[in-house]
């Protein structure tokens, strides 16, 4: 009998309710599955939220109370699915729970406080996972184990970015994304952890940036009283130059007003044997070039990553094309096997606060005006 | 309250565990629901099959007695996912117990069965869909769309291609996909329903065709008997050539054994006034070119249909890139909202009839040599 | 000092031009060069076209008389760019003045024409090639190189469409491409034989064939009488099923009526062993695909063969993007490198009556209505 | 009768050799031509390469003194093909010499040797054009059109990689574009000009930039010493961020050694109402997004520049592929036609001078560690 796994979601916002999803999907694509996700409880402050997701996702129970599900014996696992200034007093009484945690990306609002929430968390020896789920995408998982087996040599260039067009409508009235109070940060805070948790899975850490930071539209409508401006405080996009610590240069960009971006993340490593790339709006593929290949063999390859799937997933869909929900299940799967394996989950606070530290580095530098280094996190 | 809708389902393979993942994914993906699915009854001929959907999906109860499933008054919907040959008594006995069902491709094993399958459920009142899931992909519902706003204008071409490679070893055995007593046919009864139905559902059916067929591997390996080699009575790849009854010609290509393609689906439409394409592989988008615009700004457009979902399907992932199963759970959501709202579900048995008489009209015009007229089927 | 090699060119319009332009071209493109192209004398019935030609190409010497160009002792080849239907006389005199001839497609209007003028070369003992000019881009002379060594294996299926959209326009008045008499067919004529020398050059000869002709607008202006409207007497699209001589299927596709098709000529090749595939629009790139590699290595490669093009072409541009007159020079190269080695250039009008066998298939076969065999051709 | 314009070419390399294959092909593309390109002179220093471009190119005559042809009186334009440090002498002597000058990108190896040009051309009088040949590529002519037509709206983003991969093997020897004396830097001094001159052509310059520099591999093989190694002094990479004058941001990178790059020189803008995309290995495509067109109908398109190039460009070729050689003969065209016009040519040395204001402020910035202004250029 497969151990139960019962998990408490705080937030069932957009996020909330793909993990839900996700988790009810699990089952049905790994097999044999050496635990039982359980829905146990869910925490939303919204009225009629919690019993929506009650209804929608089949949780045991649900309340405005987030502490009650934090503290609940029913609950093995608390999953962080608020806003990113709302993680912190969640976090805490998690770990002061001793529950393991699954939580939403950025971990916190910024360097100091991810800080104190990982050694908090090693205090209480806690399992802790932050969400990073593209790293679980087969052709991200196949891109990982390809520079592992020095496909792609020293590194010479790595280039990230994430472009997302949602906000180049100057109507678009400010939401809690736009404001530093609910963020920490704008579009860097946002969509940079992905990036950067990406380089880091793929090619390591940097060791200094040069970062640059933009806003386009400063004044947009209030949404709670028409016809009223107000002012945004962070940034629409941002870029950073980057030394990598393992040697090799790199770039990373993110931007909330690419216009035509849909969710455009994109990914190239250039090395001294080989050279990859990828799109995540093309998930299906991953693009492979073999310098080491006779000049006429030489090229881009697109191996179908999704027919080939690292063990144990299985169907649905073995060969099949894959979205972008397909990496939330596979997060949440090795997230939860290594609950029940008694193993340490990855990527863990320990990565949700190596990305806090270049995003910090990147916001120092654009204070600073120099390049500033990325301390190392370990 | 919405209303309970209690599914039963027939075979527990690749295809029944889709099915199941995708009726737990409709809450998820749908609010408001008119409906609410339950997954009451499994059965499965294969031992353990039942009670590993019971443990995986949580249907209520497992047997290997499919007419325990077909017959129980807990059971609303029969949902067929065994080989094609079995689908028969199967769907003669959830007719007879007058159940809705929802049927996998091929309904039947040739036109004949399919036809007196048909005039059954219409003389039991039941109702009834087949599964052909890609008509509900973002895409293809926005291309079908476009047809019906004239967008194309009069159909010049049509072009259907399914490619498969899953056969291009010889030393692959022969499963029951090889077998004629068990399929009725090759990989135009495989993979032609689905071409035949997206052609239907574009561009309308095709008054004649011209069929060539072929079979690369006439022997392979016994799976059950080590050593000895047993012979494919089926075809590997199928061609037809069309005549549309709205005008217009076309053609169909299916195949297992096209090197490279992985689940190549690929659709071209032009007419008098633009043109579709649709790749599976890239499922996001839709490539449409519009010939009455100003000849300097004419070019195929990249619509990322994935954003721009027809009510009322929301999260997960209104913008972000889906995948093959993410058909599938539109098509239940189609049918089962049909039940709820007293509507006739579509693609009917009508459609699946109507891809059995042109399979039919292509192996008539294989043996005679001659084109092939399709008769109307209504 | 290099041989000189005196061109007669017979007919200055688009392909004229195009040809004179690759004449002047190949001193630049290859080095060293064994011959030296001489622009001799150009001959155009049209008023004013010699004289252009002599200015824009700097032929030597122009007029409207052609039988002055392909008698003249000053010319050693007679370049043949006229309409179809004028071919023949001028095949037929440059036959009987013992000169070298490099004559545009379709070799004439029908095939026995086609072998009257192969018996009559060859009788004579001249050298003939046949402008098939995509055999001589990079990514088709690797594709050919890749076939011959068998990276492909035994031939599963060969699928060739040529599409162009010039013709979607019914206000688009008839020009002698639409008049039978000036070409002895439609689009196949026209189109056909390129896709069917790129078949014969990859995978060889059909040996029996399907075919299928359509127009879809019937009557359009008349160019020289405003207001009046004439019949066109040839087909818009054809398609063909093919038996290939050497195993293996096939598909041909041609149309003028492929909205949003621009010069779109596509190939496909999936064998035992590998697959191939082209498209004109994308023609530095040859995509390639290894089923013999381990199964994580599989995909389609996109080999630039822009940089790799076999020896002795030099610059410009031994990396860089090519486009379609390049081929034009390296298919004039081929014959005038066969010239001055005293070689038989490739393609002959050999290649060029076997094409002109698959159309007479073709259109018998729908004359028929039952599968033509295609002679072979030697 | 057209007025001819006598072109004496100074350096017959790989360069030469293009533009003499440019103005050869001239009189072939365009109809009517109002001057007639006269291939004058030539002179190269290397022994034997005035000779071949006499023989290859049919320049009426050749010497090893550039001197000669700079003077002669049969001279009307000075096209300037050397290695970049060899640029100055002959700038010098052919303003002197009253010619206009095209010259090959970078002007100069400097920001003050460039201006002193400038300013000697302006005194002299002269005509005078850089080579930007991308600049009037159908795909960029139409993107600038775009851009002035209002079609982006304001500037976003502005992104601009020019990646090759000719430098990743070790073992390639050190040229002369690996040393800073022959060319006054690395791939910025290289490559950099094309991606500035196109970022200025479209969106305008930088008002600031921030850079950053790498050298991968910093010795190599010395190719006149077997055995013995060198050190190279120049980047193999460089990155930019930009701050546009007229607002917006931007990055630039370039490099040598992006591995699996063959010519990629890709062009990104994202604007308030639209963006555009184009990539050099793709060229016949420019692809555009509209943002004011209503949500279901936005998407990227790929406009056929190829097709619709702007007159008074003819054949060949007005619909086919086109590659990189094409732009070369636009590029020559545009100059030659403003001197039969007695327009004044663009893009000019000013257009030059501010390329190299901007490779200035960045080797400043890498210098400084800071961001450093890039000084207007009128």
């Amino acid at each position: 009998m497969a151990r139960k796994i019962r998990i408490g979601m705080i937030g069932y916002g957009q996020m909330g309710r793909i993990h839900a999803y996700a988790y009810r999907s699990i089952p049905l694509f790994y097999d044999p599955l050496p635990f039982e996700p359980v829905l146990a409880a869910v925490a939303d402050v919204m009225p009629g939220a919690a019993d929506k997701a009650v209804r929608q996702a089949g949780f045991a129970q649900g309340t405005s109370d987030w502490r009650r599900v934090v503290e609940s014996p029913d609950v093995d696992v608390v999953d962080i699915c608020t806003p990113n200034a709302d993680h912190l007093p969640v976090l805490e009484a998690a770990i002061a729970a001793g529950k393991a945690i699954y939580c939403e990306k950025p971990l916190c609002t910024n360097l100091q406080e991810a800080e104190a929430i990982l050694a908090a968390a090693r205090r209480a020896g806690i399992a802790h996972q932050i969400v990073a789920e593209y790293r679980f995408l087969p052709a991200l998982l196949r891109a990982r184990q390809l520079v592992a087996d020095g496909f792609v040599g020293d590194v010479f260039h790595f280039r990230g970015l994430y472009l997302h067009s949602g906000y180049v409508d100057p109507a678009r009235p400010i939401s809690w994304r736009l404001r530093r109070e609910a963020t920490g940060g704008g579009v860097l805070m946002d969509l940079g952890p992905h990036v950067i948790d990406l380089m880091r899975y793929l090619v390591g850490d940097a060791a200094q940036v040069r970062g640059h930071i933009h806003t386009f539209i400063h004044r947009r409508p209030l949404a709670d009283r028409p016809g009223e401006m107000g002012d945004v405080d962070v940034e629409d996009a941002a870029q950073a130059q980057l030394e990598l610590r393992r040697g090799g240069v790199g770039s990373i960009e993110v931007s909330r007003c690419a216009t035509g971006a849909e969710d455009e993340l994109r990914l190239e490593v250039h090395g001294s044997r080989g050279a990859l790339s990828f799109n995540l709006m093309d998930p299906n593929w991953l693009y492979t070039y073999d310098a080491t290949a006779p000049e006429a063999e030489r090229g881009f390859r697109r191996l179908a990553t999704v027919q080939r799937y690292p063990a144990p997933a299985v169907a649905p869909a073995p060969k099949f094309s894959i979205g972008w929900t397909r990496a939330h299940v596979a997060a949440q799967f090795a997230f939860l096997g290594a609950l029940a394996a008694e193993r340490a989950p990855e990527p863990s606070f320990v990565d949700a606060v190596a990305a806090h530290a270049h995003i910090d580095a990147i916001y120092r530098s654009v204070a600073s005006g120099v390049a500033e280094a990325v301390p190392e996190v370990r």
